[in-house]
């Protein structure tokens, strides 16, 4: 597709010139590619009819009030700087392990600043002739990547992983319904079905369902008496199951989509912070005995607080298995944190790779280090049962290392389209189908910019081992380490006194959670107090961060949202057993390690060693009062 | 509140210095801020931690795969910039009068892209520190433009109109459905009131309840009973009731919602294309007949089509009435597109100022030209009533002169919020208010660079006569001249024959919808044709835009949605009403006129007979086929 002769998908990307850098290392490069593209813009403006007249002379720019009206807009952007170089996130660097964040590539800043200047919206083609493209190729990539068929699948950006949910769950809502609106308008094509196989059917054959519909000519008003069009009061749609690790996104989405929060059922989670499959199984035969449909169920792929990746592979079997029972539900996937890493089992050819092959490659290569165990086989089968899904959430502003604000949705059957489009006249017209983006998704009007950053950097970096796989590499390969460091650490003494670090599990992906104890000390309370004390010194609540040595974030970890799951881990801590079953939760510090710099040996000891000796005088401090 | 020594209030902006310019006239200026706040942010990460040793040495700089990758990212960029510059809008140009789109402010742009590098994340102050509070500020500042007490108001950034019309009525929804869910939970707070007067209590009976229900401990647990916990199947919370003049967003927002589309009711519009409000009365009685409760009422400030400005003040009057009888409704403003427009109605002080007055200022200091009658008295009156309302949406990225993607909702009664907030363990701590932005919105995750964007703009541009006052006086001025060229202009000849062209009506504010015709023609198919024709050869569809001379939009005015309005502007074109009745759809071109640069007198007859000439060489060029 490209303007140049490269070739997206044996071309290795080099993960070092991706980033501006912690020290700013590629600042030539990138000023230089800015200042271009600037000036690209500059001269495209006055090219435009060159001898249209200036719409401001020389003679007006230098009256009093225009050089105020500039020396006016420089002031703010000054003091706007300051403000920012006074409280940011230090992001870049490898002494920030809190959020999900770190550096962001060059080649989506740099794409971004280009195409602002133009100012498209993708809202509708006519407003954006050059990024609606861009979107539509973003998406198809996403579609590969997430092992959906492009040509049969759709995605596309949004502003952010709740949204992309949102659109999930209201796909799901008006699915569900449509069969039920179908009897009532064209009886003959569901013959046979009675109202409970109707709100059973699964995805595909709803799906010929709408064809039908479509090709008797009914579709506007069976779509009328859907969930779309009769609301959410006539029909019991059903309840949703999401792992009980929750994101409170999707409460949000149960909210606003008029399902109501008590229609969304937690399932319990396993000690690894898994869903609990045979937990869902049960939830699930629970409601089927009362007549309730399932509406959906959701795997979360990276949970928030650890990074926990759900067992797809099991779910998706459990689902086939009721397929054949005659209950059906739609299946998503939050992918938001965690979908990016699917490139890194991906081969050349985007063709997911048989495990022994895949790690040999990866050692071989460098993309991740020998010594580290990953991935466990649970969450290889998780990756590769993907594309049994029926929709994923996917953030590339998250692992795709593209600036805010840049979600994404990527559904398996571009089929479920129309169950939420609209068409507005003056935008819209039916047939230039797909690059009308307003009329399919949940926003309106969004930055053709964001769409320019996402390609671009697709563009630069391919989703597979060869590109993306290369930066994930590092992350898991970071993050893995400071969980062995973590492991391996032995007590170690402040002020005379013992204390003692764990982690919190091994971490399916990159998120690793850890507390610290005095050891002897067995009061929860006082645990969870020194942790809080060493966060309040490790984040923005102890004064500017620039001045900080050390940033992470932190969480808690209660029974409501992970039942005895934690237990064992304040046990390794030295708490006894009565203290976790009084207080039933525990503060943990926790680190996303998104940062591509921890992979070499020299950086990676470097930065341990300081942790290690910021987190211990972190303590004397502490323990000094 | 700012660094510098300046008085937001009085000083007075030079429009011409806002903008890079359709000849990038401020280029000198754009560049070299941008370049100073690059090597900000650059020399800010060299400065965190000044001895942490570079994660890329300039040996590894020197391998070959890292100068590939380098190349591989400018080849991309390139690719980009080729492409955005062969089919962009040249919205800068007056020589584009078509959308919602004009040139961007500099200091919008350039605050995005100072921002762009630290990247943060607003859905938390923590990932936030600097642009959380930059959008908190922005949200009052559009709260004290739109007539709203900014301590009492609260006001956020959104990813675009739609999503601040969900927001509305999510909070809508949810606040109509709590005083059942109090009867349920705390019954004496509401004794002696039956269940029609519960579904009839006035938004602020309902936010007083609130305070009660918290004062009783039982928030949570009432809440739980409102829309929001058990969804959108218990009650018949009733109509939404909207312009006929739609915009398509209401409906995706009533089906998202689980209102359903139809319960979302279209009233009538007058032949001035606003809202009818004794149609809505008639309306409104019918449904009370019926005991269907109304849910809401939006009024329109700037219609998509039309630029029609709904009578605000009627609308609220009219609430206030049925409010003494017992019946009560959210009442919200869609003003995405003309809110900004109120800042000219307000004198440095933020008051809305006296017509007489005001025009006076106008004239005097050349906000708006002498000779333009503007505004109608039912247009300052509807403006003047924006305090009336509950919600707001007003769209920076429209005439707030911001990049996408910035909308934006502003609440009269902070008291909303807690009836769609929701917390996460991780991002949010109660007693933190309100700077947890994503606890209290429908978005997650949103770049904090918007914010900037917004904020700088603001910073630069007091909303009010001094300062956004004079953008949208030039706005004004530009549409009324073009307005009022059309009207005037006599039949001219084309190819020996004769054609007229003729504005669809007096803006209320600054869209223009007209047509042509051939004199004597009668036939409204081949009228539409000539005009249809027109577009495509003033639009994309006839070959890459920065080749044509003049770009404009086009819409269809048909009876579904607009009744019989348009029926009087066919006349005036020589189009017999019998064509109109049975063809019942008229198609217009359509210039949303934002271009700043139409108030110079100069610079308008130059625009304006470069207009006519161009459309008679294209209907030279339609004639001869």
């Amino acid at each position: 597709m490209g303007w140049f002769k490269r070739d997206n998908n044996s071309a290795k990307v080099n993960v070092d010139a991706l980033f501006l850098g912690p020290k700013s290392e590629n600042q030539g490069f990138f000023t230089n590619t800015l200042n271009f593209l600037m000036e690209e813009h500059i001269q495209w403006r006055r090219d435009f009819h060159p001898d249209d007249k200036p719409a401001v002379s020389l003679e007006e720019q230098d009256e009093q009030l225009y050089k105020d009206t500039l020396r006016r807009t420089k002031e703010t952007l000054l003091e706007l700087s300051g403000k920012l170089k006074t409280t940011s996130m230090p992001w870049f660097s490898p002494r920030y392990l809190g959020h999900m964040n770190s550096d962001t590539l060059m080649a989506a800043n740099l794409a971004y600043m280009a195409t602002i200047l133009y100012n498209p919206n993708n809202c509708a083609f006519e407003a954006s002739p050059a990024t609606t493209g861009l979107e539509i190729q973003a998406g198809k990539q996403l579609c590969t990547m997430l092992g959906f068929d492009a040509n049969k699948g759709w995605g596309h950006i949004t502003s952010g992983g709740h949204v992309a949910n949102y659109e999930a769950f209201w796909v799901a809502r008006n699915l569900k319904s449509f069969p039920m609106a179908v009897k009532a308008v064209l009886p003959n094509l569901v013959k046979g079905l009675d109202d409970w196989q109707l709100l059973n059917l699964p995805v595909s054959k709803v799906l010929d369902l709408v064809d039908k519909v479509k090709a008797a000519n009914k579709f506007d008003e069976v779509r009328a008496l859907s969930a779309r069009g009769v609301g959410m009061s006539k029909e019991n749609l059903g309840v949703l199951l999401v792992p009980q690790s929750r994101h409170y996104s999707w409460a949000k989405a149960a909210d606003i989509l008029g399902i109501g929060t008590d229609n969304l059922i937690n399932v319990q989670v396993k000690d690894n912070y898994r869903m609990d499959v045979n937990v869902l199984k049960a939830t699930i035969d629970k409601f089927i005995a009362t007549k309730t449909p399932i509406l959906g169920v959701v795997a979360v792929v990276g949970t928030t607080e650890e990074g926990a990746v759900d067992e797809v592979h099991e779910i998706a079997k459990l689902r086939d298995e009721y397929e054949k029972q005659g209950i059906s539900f739609y299946f998503h996937i939050d992918g938001a944190y965690g979908g990016y890493a699917r490139a890194i089992f991906l081969d050349e050819n985007d063709k997911f790779m048989d495990m022994h092959k895949m790690k040999h490659r990866w050692h071989e290569e460098g993309i991740i280090h020998k010594d580290i165990d990953w991935p466990p086989i649970d969450v290889y089968e998780a990756y590769k049962a993907f594309s049994e899904a029926d929709s994923i959430t996917v953030d590339p502003h998250k692992m795709g290392y593209v600036p805010y604000a840049a979600g994404a949705v990527v559904m398996k059957d571009r089929r479920i389209l129309d169950l939420i489009s609209y068409f507005a006249a003056y935008v819209f017209e039916k047939g230039n189908d797909p690059m009308l983006l307003g009329s399919y998704i949940l926003e309106g009007s969004k930055a053709g910019a964001t769409a320019a950053a996402v390609w671009a950097s697709h563009e630069v970096i391919p989703l597979n081992i060869t590109g993306y796989g290369r930066i994930i590499g590092r992350s898991i390969t970071g993050a893995q380490r400071f969980y062995m460091s973590l492991k391996a650490e032995p007590a170690f003494e402040v002020n005379g006194k013992k204390y003692i670090v764990h982690p919190l599990t091994k971490p399916d992906f990159n998120i690793v959670d850890f507390a610290f104890n005095a050891v002897g000390n067995t009061d929860l309370a006082k645990m969870d107090d020194l942790n809080e004390k060493l966060y309040e010194l490790s984040s923005y609540n102890s004064g500017p961060v620039y001045a900080n040595d050390w940033i992470t974030s932190k969480t808690s970890l209660a029974t409501d949202a992970y039942g005895d799951a934690p237990a064992s881990f304040v046990a390794v801590l030295g708490i006894p057993k009565e203290q976790w079953d009084k207080q039933k939760s525990v503060y943990v510090l926790r680190s996303c390690v998104l940062s591509p710099w921890l992979i070499k040996n020299t950086t990676y000891n470097e930065y341990w060693g300081t942790f290690l000796k910021i987190m211990q005088e972190k303590i004397g401090k502490i323990v000094k009062g």
